[in-house]
């Protein structure tokens, strides 16, 4: 099951990275309308990017079930605008107060509040526009089902109500593994899940198969938030989070189980599922 | 053409708006899920109400191509949730601090700016789902526009680049009259002329309908903030305002221009239109 020595993870997340990257910056170009500093402001936050990791995953999803990745481009996209849009907002100083982020300052230090606070709800509904640009084949009801999967992910039954929830249990000072859990699920979770399903739906994925990836999806998204943690841990051992919450080892344990629960999952797709096992391995090799 | 006479205006205001309050109440109900004060706090922005302009002009332009004003119920809401978000996120303390709202504390005030921060965008994701839960009969095209209207009048081509271009304005002290245009036709226009265009979209409208209620809604438009001007030029005559640029008289001119325009656009929609002449004659009378 283990295909890392045959496949190179590092060259096709880059080439990936880079595809997103390209798609972009057609579905949010510099500003043609001359709105302002507006396009500006959003482009910042969106430019450079990262790793484009919930792109990736919906672009993987979507060979995995035998359809070209070009189909899932705008999905993908959609995706990475929701969370570009809740950095910014993340970022700002009622909810984080950041200065800097990945080695430059945050979009509200360049662009003032305002402009900040703007920028971010701009991404946000862009994120929807750039979804309605799916391919024009989809029928109405898969084009219904990717805009709910999204908003159903982002929003408050998502992200959003997993910031809600989190800042809550921070005020109380009280959060137990369960209530960690179920943050972590919504806040994080929710859009590695949509991605992942909506990567597999404009695929054209069989109840089977959506459901087989759906369950890649999440436990993906706990290992990818396990991992964190951990990583966080060993810089603020104080901070509320897995090895906190359930020791070290036994977060390491969980990460690794959720691992072969997600390639158990996605056994019957074969070798077309190659990425999504090499991301699954490697999202685990980040704490070992 | 105006039949303020015959038609009870003010019946059919509450009337339609205590219809919106029901369906808003459907596509926003108390919390099933226990995801804290998220939805609270997106509802408290939500209700009660005021007149719901903006829904109740999708519905008329639904009824004035003919169809049942029940298919626009969704695409209307969705318009009323973006236009509570954009309250909610105006009111924070970076833009314009405001601590009450309609009589009452704002959402921040009550929830505290981080809460208000996520509700608005908790309201904004969601007026997409909503917009989704549009009939189930309509195209992936039709479907797709939809989206892409809602999406485009309250993103950066619309409302939220039409605040980024008015606090620009507002900082550089420099505002003459085609730049106070620009600014309220995306702040304000955007999402009437939006909504208008959306109800008539679920409608069935032609080509040649769409264009006759897109006048309309661009006209009822500028109706209303040159309206909303003069009422706040009453208050304040040193604010930006139509009247403070154009002076009073010339103000009242242009909206009356204004409306004169809509009524000529609609005109051939006949009695189904009644309601859409009503409005527009009810926005002028505001300032007489």
């Amino acid at each position: 099951m283990n295909s890392t020595t045959t496949f190179d993870l590092k060259a096709y997340l880059k080439e990936r990275a880079d595809e997103v990257d390209l798609a972009l910056e057609r579905f949010l170009a510099p500003d043609p309308q001359s709105l302002g500093p507006t396009v500006e402001a959003m482009r910042y936050s969106v430019f450079p990017g990262g790793k484009r990791f919930r792109p990736v995953l919906a672009l993987a999803a979507c060979e995995a079930v035998g359809s070209a990745r070009e189909r899932a481009m705008a999905i993908a996209c959609a995706f990475e605008l929701i969370h570009c849009f809740s950095l910014v907002h993340d970022d700002l100083p009622c909810m984080d107060n950041d200065d800097e982020r990945r080695g430059r300052p945050t979009n509200h230090k360049v662009y003032g509040e305002d402009v900040g606070l703007l920028a971010g709800d701009g991404l946000s509904i862009w994120a929807f526009y750039v979804a309605s640009l799916s391919p024009d084949d989809l029928s109405a009801g898969t084009l219904r089902q990717l805009i709910q999967e999204l908003a159903l992910a982002s929003g408050h039954p998502g992200m959003v109500g997993g910031q809600v929830i989190d800042l809550a249990a921070q005020k109380s000072g009280q959060i137990d593994g369960p209530q960690l859990q179920k943050i972590h699920a919504a806040k994080t979770g929710a859009l590695i899940r949509g991605a992942t399903r909506c990567g597999a739906l404009v695929g054209g994925a069989d109840a089977q198969q959506l459901e087989r990836l759906t369950t890649y999806g999440e436990k993906i998204g706990l290992v990818f938030q396990i991992t964190d943690d951990i990583l966080d841990h060993l810089e603020d051992p104080e901070a509320v989070s897995y090895p906190a919450l359930f020791g070290l080892d036994a977060s390491r344990t969980m990460a690794r189980e959720a691992v072969q629960e997600a390639l158990l999952a996605i056994q019957p797709f074969g070798p077309q599922a190659e990425p999504l096992v090499a991301l699954a391995n490697y999202l685990l090799t980040r704490t070992t």
